[in-house]
């Protein structure tokens, strides 16, 4: 049986995340299900990661196998016809058998965009958290540098996970101003555990509010507690960037 | 009573366009419905250009009268709480009890973006037109520049029109590339008929999809023909950028 990876961009507003749940539309059944209608047969389809309901993707990977032939730039065009406009195939390729989109990726990168303006364009309403109030860069920047390493991020875990370690290698970790008032996080790494993109960053907004200094955020990862970390930022202004592959 | 000009951007997608009507949701509505609650009365907006369901804007540009006395920036703020995150006013300012939003606009500026890749970013597809297939970008500009100047537009105007002169100054009429596979056309001009903007882009695409040579455009300008023109392209490409006033 033919295996693929393909890559795919989507706008997760509408969506209940990445994950085929008991009910609500995610990106998972959409593909699964497009390519069930192509293959004429059940198709599982393995994310490389999990993104959450209302969080988007640039670069999500994802693999899966076929009974029939089809050449890379035709199962693109197949897909897309079979799927929402929110949900796009960039791109595929042939991968071999063994390919596992989640335990086969070396990084993922993630960005999170902040809109520190006071009025918020209706055009990025969906893409941004709208955080009003001045903002200091450079606390905020001094403290993304403090989640670079290998570190146990158990204190910006998701409550509800039960994950077995909670020790990640995060190799980025900082804070772009490509135009005025848009502040972009960036956070590439071997692995992500449940919300702590979003925790990182709502604890980043805490310090750059001037609520706690830049070294807080020392002390919340040592503390291995997630209440003592800042609130989830919302997930429209995260993004799943890239999955990189060796 | 103080007069306001205010700046407004929008996103259309989801409106029934500027124009209040007898059902459905419009710009004009929202404005009116929020500056009623404000003042307590009930308040006309006029807006400078009225864009059609679908159309987005950037910088509309709207004029109205309170009762109230209210700093601009104060009124900024008050409307913005009031109006739906798809809607925003971005500037206020007094304006002479004579403005007139629409009768003193010296020119308005539209840009219509064209989308001519392969796969759609999901993050576009409210705000471009997917136009597949090669498209001549040299014809398509050597028609674009046959429509500036003074001339009578009725060839571009909607058939259910009924405006008394046709006739209409194009200062700007020019298509730009920013990246690749986007097209940007941009026209500004004193006035527009109705649809004419998206007329004119649905009649340069059939140029630049070689049916018809650049040509053809003075032929469809002199025939003052709806008929000869190409298709209304969809309102979902065009935004209103700018109002320009003496």
């Amino acid at each position: 049986m033919p295996a693929f990876k393909i890559t795919v961009a989507y706008d997760g507003t509408d969506f209940i995340g990445w994950q085929r749940q008991a009910s609500g539309t995610s990106i998972q059944g959409l593909l699964e299900d497009a390519l069930g209608e192509l293959d004429e047969r059940e198709v599982a389809v393995m994310g490389a990661g999990r993104t959450d309901a209302g969080v988007h993707a640039l670069g999500q990977v994802a693999g899966f196998s076929l009974q029939r032939a089809i050449a890379p730039d035709a199962l693109v065009r197949a897909m897309n016809v079979r799927l929402p406009e929110s949900v796009r195939v960039i791109s595929a390729e042939g991968a071999p058998a063994s390919f596992h989109a989640r335990f086969d990726a070396s990084a993922k990168t993630y960005r999170y965009r902040i809109w520190n303006g006071d009025v918020l364009s209706p055009f990025e309403r969906r893409y941004v958290w709208h955080v009003i109030g001045a903002l200091d860069l450079e606390a905020m920047r001094e403290a993304a540098a403090m989640i670079e390493g290998r570190h146990d991020f158990k204190a910006f875990q998701g409550t509800d996970s039960e994950t077995q370690s909670t020790e990640r290698e995060v190799r980025v970790s900082r804070i772009a101003n490509p135009q005025k008032a848009l502040l972009e996080y960036e956070i590439s790494g071997t692995g992500f555990l449940r919300h702590m993109v979003r925790t990182i960053v709502g604890t980043l907004v805490e310090i750059g509010r001037g609520r706690f200094p830049s070294a807080w955020m020392n002390d919340v990862l040592a503390s291995r507690d997630r209440t003592k970390a800042g609130p989830t930022a919302p997930p429209g202004g995260l993004f799943l960037v890239r999955v990189d592959y060796n």
